[in-house]
């Protein structure tokens, strides 16, 4: 798989991809994550790649043309199956999303700034707006590196142990029951006597009962 | 503002406090961030802070003590007003929790990492939970730069144009209008009349309609 990210700020998006299950998949050829600076495809002398609004107000705007430089550079260069904007007005992203985009070959992320792009950037060149929830953040960075790693840690032979990513919370719609590790008892708190025992099927049927106990009490949305 | 970051990434969250709003919030002194590396804290010889699940299954679980450490360590320098965690089962973070919090004084986040925390941490040490998103991720180090981009630019100072984040998604529970910058004409591509005929009653009344119209379009579950 292929992540083109286009942003004014490519330093921000360093050390995500640099650490980790990340870095682990990009050095294994599993995945490759290329960093574009939108300052690059600016005409004017001065770099710029953002404006005034039209009609007014507060917050700058990102331009249409360096971006369309950029989308049209890459596309020339490669079939895309997603250019995905990242914007707090988008589809909320969910674990089915990550689990359908783990599957695609070559995606555009453009990361907004400012107040976000010109609306003619959305209604041209994107084809999949993205959120990652009901909150604002200072840049669509973050948000895109958020995407990019529910994405990859999908990717099989990311994750050392497959079954490691099946059994994550959301994967069957009900969160994950309780864990424990040594030492069995620290400061007066006891591990809970059946995953002790031993007794394999007794320990599956408490982790089934306290995972559906623990989405009923925190998550009843998600049973429905 | 001060946010003690705990993580066994700490590399992976340098960039996004060193670069743009994060960065001059806290050049500004308007904010405090501080990463601790959580195998600083383990007690063994081999820095371990994780371990196998009692009772079996895929993925290592955090260990107590080396968190227990850390967080006893920080409480005894000053007072907090929350000790979070980073899970997907927590609270979902939103826009109002956003506001609530970057009221706070002192917040420590804990980042999950690998299956998670032993729970005895979550049941003894967190006083609050959240989760950006029904979604998973390699770690909680992003989620916590998420809560972090979240909190810090609300704090009075942090944006140069205080409307600017007023004006925002989710402040008023409506999304925003489109935006449009110059040129007001490209490759046909024609910025909407009105916001070019100087008329600011009629700018505004199209705004507030164009923002209704789109959320209830895409999150008619906003205004209910």
């Amino acid at each position: 798989m292929r992540i083109d990210i286009i942003t004014v700020l490519p330093e921000l998006l360093r050390s995500p991809f640099e650490a980790s299950i990340l870095k682990r998949a990009i050095d294994k050829g599993l995945v490759e994550v290329h960093l574009h600076n939108l300052r690059d495809y600016s005409t004017n002398k001065h770099k710029n790649v953002d404006d005034y609004q039209f009609g007014g107000g507060a917050g700058m705007v990102m331009m249409i043309e360096p971006i369309d430089a950029c989308i049209t550079k890459l596309k020339s260069e490669r079939e895309y199956d997603e250019v995905i904007y990242m914007t707090p007005d988008g589809e909320t992203l969910n674990q089915g999303m990550a689990n359908q985009m783990s599957m695609l070959k070559n995606i555009i992320i453009l990361c907004g700034h400012y107040k976000g792009v010109d609306q003619r950037v959305r209604d041209h060149f994107i084809t999949k707006e993205i959120s990652i929830g009901d909150f604002v953040l200072s840049g669509g960075e973050l948000a895109a590196a958020v995407v990019a790693d529910s994405i990859i840690r999908l990717i099989p032979g990311v994750l050392s142990n497959e079954t490691s990513a099946l059994t994550d919370s959301f994967q069957d719609n009900l969160l994950s029951p309780p864990i424990y590790t040594r030492p069995a008892e620290y400061k007066g708190w006891k591990v809970p006597d059946v995953l002790l025992s031993g007794n394999f099927s007794k320990i599956d049927q408490w982790r089934e009962d306290k995972a559906l106990e623990h989405t009923k009490n925190r998550r009843p949305d998600l049973l429905e």
